[in-house]
């Protein structure tokens, strides 16, 4: 039984990857502790309980500990769910008592830190540890993955766009001139359990806004790993908690249509127990809410491809694609322990 | 046109309040102020801004300004949306600026002070001013509101719940021994517009809940102005945003049931225009919501009379209200501007 | 006072519309029918519930009585609140009798009556009267509106698309060869208050989808009115209960951006009441609930500009604008009646 | 590998029994069948994806096959989600096979044939079998499930409010001549899958309501398996999808209180896996969404004690306790296969 620690248990993501690791049945969840900085104000239990109280599955059951970075050499996995900016120190830490780390924030999802200054507002933390980072998006990853020993963790819309996205670029089937347009729409649960105006019932309920147009940090993140800025990509907030649907509206070259597209999908996913191309039809969130499965479908529309994506965006979004990746990086099998 | 001053108009009552004196024809929104201490750190255009995001119809549109009691004076009637504790200073400072008041805060509705410290927890703020103020129950309450200068607005659920207990009472319908359960479940404006664990998204959505179980303050005022403390009471917390529905179990004296005791209700509310008896079955939220109506059903249920009493607790159970007892003391048409 | 009868009054519009004529100072609900064939198998009374319970305020609060196009003429203004199909032989029956006729249904939407058959499946049932419809949008109709006798009222995701387009497409600030893409989505009423698969709430409820692809009924229609097939348009079915947000991706000329959009709009609507553009940021579905305006905001997004249009479907996107049409054709003001 | 038939594998919760069963090491889903009379107008795909667009996890993801009760024989266990009346001939079919049955619907639940026809409106399709059927109350039928052949799953309320009432009765804490009141809440799912006015989204979004009070068919199955017609007991209509809270009223003997109650219900579940005992506070009902958990708190109010009672009725309420008397009656682990 391998030994795995999640930082930032008391978040969304991090109590979800609890859950996993409860279930899985090579890796145990041997710690889970807060990335709060400082000591804990409330008692552990408290800090449980609201897990629990954040209603999602198989949330922390166990003590959530202070976080003690030097506690995790006692670790073959740790698996970090902090903001951007706090992670790559505790990567660093990580590592250097010879764990395997996944990453799930932002700090090593692009190669260039100078692209991390422009979006991030700030330096990058660890641009050393950038080059031994693999980007996890698992599917399109596999080589770089094993054994593998920093993994930066896709955003969850990357994750959505780029699995469909990439084998149509490769498969050269775009007019390589037109814009990628990608308007995407995410439940609540992406914004994270802080209470804020945006989180706030009465701001999402019976609600429906963009945000982040044009402006959203994930953009750079699609157009450096699709190697092409022409993606023009607008996130949504739905009035639900979970689950990501992207709606691709894509320019084909002539002769191509829905039908060459999802066959190309088809073709590219036939072996990928967690990447699903509907023989018909576009998928719907419901497809996938508690899995680690994107689900993809096509369709004509006026002369274009549109390609819809869907995704649970705390799992194949988040905690089931860092376990995917941890899996392989440790030799296990990739799907140990995902639903 | 007389001048209305609405303190507190960024919350979610507030707002609702200023949207309903813009429509008016007698009483106009002269002023409408935010009850934060201190200078505003974000410029006007956003806090009204923030009123429209928070989904209230006919939020303010005008200006929001500084808090500044010294400009009470200018207006005949002043509006108090603010927590408790803060109301009663202000209410003393436009009544000595001339200024009829309704507080919507709890500083005015309990009696007794020392019952007020004890629900509270400190000290009532104004205890020489409690004699003079009036319980608004309008219905109720209309010989003491013909010309009050200050009058405490019932808590939301206080009104669901006294609006069909008092005239059953009063009837002596009732067996005097046994507990008067009243079970009763809000939408989440009832827990205001601040951004807590308790309005987080994620702990509502797909969730519900009792709380302050054997607690909760409002279990006082019922108690007071039922005249017994034989009520008990206890809130849950409902997944939507607006409305509050009651459901009481009575013991009723031998010979009387649903029939008799909907008779009983059809007769005390035979003339009102913002109560209304269903002649059979129990009401559901969507009667009520967006209106100043309680609507009361009764059922027979296990030797029990059941009532179900609902409103919306925004309009019936705070602004709504509010306006119809200020109408009232201005020598106004009760119902002018409520819909 | 003049006379308006109410066609469909049990549905969500039509349950809207007599809500909005209660409130009308010069157009009185006359007279409210259900458009259901054959005679009436519940009593009145239950039909009207049945539109309370459906939770739309301002619903049918008098008797609704069994269609019957010979009282058309006893009337100044007949609204059609029919399925298509249905409206046309009602709309024939209600000229003849004198009345002023707003349909609401489709059939009198497009031109070309080639396309009607080719879009729902059916010869159009009065290619007669096409001729002398006129298309309500009415912000760009108003010339023809003014003592119009038959005026068909725009689909509501035609409203939120065109309104925002029409105005760039004249102003030629638009690529004249890209796709024009119209993303777009509803909340459940737009499904209407029949009980089906789609609008079940398992179904519905932390659930989202696109549907239609490629071959919604509204595609058409945007078509024939935006005068070039090049939009593409996707519906999307939102977890909520009112409202259309559309987000639309334009391949600016040259030296156009969001900036030169956006002044563009707000010269347009400048003197519209019930268009509001907004100075900065893109507006959300609770700018416009239960209003009848139509809110548009611009951005840059990658070289695009992105446009964002909400209103409320069940206003603006039917009841509403259908309102203002006809206070227009009865020579009254435009506004009379509207929230 | 036992083998299992589901009947019923298109709704709710025959899905979500489907579900648990392609999990369970030792019991297979062999078959599932729709219990939909007559041939089947759908492929099979159609309704598989049905039951998926149905939002349920892990609903069937193989064929589901027309109802054939000949086939019963070749399986181990039978399960019936059907309607009652139904039921019935559907267990002879299968015992007579050779399987054991647990049957989901009303038929069985109650011993009194009169009753039955009473409640339910017909005579009893198979009074000869109601001796021999247990009621599989888990915690509370040990010794009658082992081996069993016929077990009566119980309502998804009785389950909820049994649980904490029988032993409080038992231990006779409870004033003996005072109401049971059991305020019960149930997510929409309870009402089934069926698109009807109750389920229609803009019936139940952002509304609540009492329903079936004084008349509900759960009434007799609690009154027969309490003991008493004491138990006053109505239900209402939650806006979200899962769950179960029911809210008891129960007024205690002299010197018992909340603690007396909450000991006595620790002492009695101490062991169990499946129902928890809050130490302090009472439960949401995301403290046992998707889980096959029963969680129990208690609270003192206004001299009453407040015990509040949640579960998830796919699960503890239906499907889950399903499996849990299946896994008994077939000598197998009681918890194999539960979340």
């Amino acid at each position: 039984m391998r030994r795995a620690c999640v930082v930032g248990a008391t978040g969304y993501v991090g109590g979800e990857l609890c859950g996993l690791l409860r279930r899985h049945p090579q890796l145990e969840l041997a710690t889970a502790m807060s990335s709060r900085p400082g000591p804990f104000e409330e008692p552990v239990e408290e800090a449980v309980e609201e897990a629990v109280e954040g209603a999602i599955e198989g949330a922390c059951a166990g003590d959530v500990q202070p976080l003690d970075p030097t506690r995790f050499a006692d670790h073959d996995a740790v698996f970090l769910c902090t903001p951007h900016g706090a992670a790559a120190p505790l990567a660093r830490a990580a590592l250097e008592g010879g764990a395997r780390v996944v990453d799930l924030s932002a700090d090593f999802r692009l190669r260039d830190p100078a692209t991390y200054e422009a979006t991030y507002g700030a330096p990058h933390p660890a641009p050393d540890l950038l080059d031994g980072a693999v980007y996890g998006l698992t599917e399109r990853a596999r080589p770089d993955l094993d054994g593998a020993r920093l993994v930066a963790n896709p955003g969850c819309y990357p994750t959505a766009v780029l699995l469909p996205l990439l084998p149509l670029l490769e498969a050269d089937l775009l007019d390589p001139t037109a814009p990628l347009v990608a308007d995407a729409k995410s439940g609540v649960s992406g914004a994270g359990k802080a209470a804020t105006e945006t989180t706030h019932f009465g701001n999402v309920h019976e609600n429906f806004r963009a945000y982040g147009v044009g402006t959203h940090r994930h953009t750079a993140e699609i157009h450096e790993r699709a190697e092409t800025d022409r993606v023009v990509f607008v996130p949504h907030l739905l009035p639900c908690f979970r689950g990501i649907l992207a709606t691709l509206y894509l320019v084909p070259r002539r002769g191509v249509d829905a039908r060459t597209v999802g066959a190309t999908l088809t073709r590219a996913y036939a072996d990928e127990a967690f990447v699903e191309v509907l023989p018909t039809g576009t998928p719907a969130l419901a497809h996938v809410r508690h899995t680690n499965r994107c689900a993809l479908g096509t369709a004509d529309a006026g002369g274009l491809v549109v390609v819809v994506s869907v995704l649970d965006n705390l799992l194949k979004g988040a905690a089931g694609q860092a376990l995917q990746n941890m899996n392989r990086m440790l030799g296990l099998e990739e799907g140990l322990g995902l639903p």
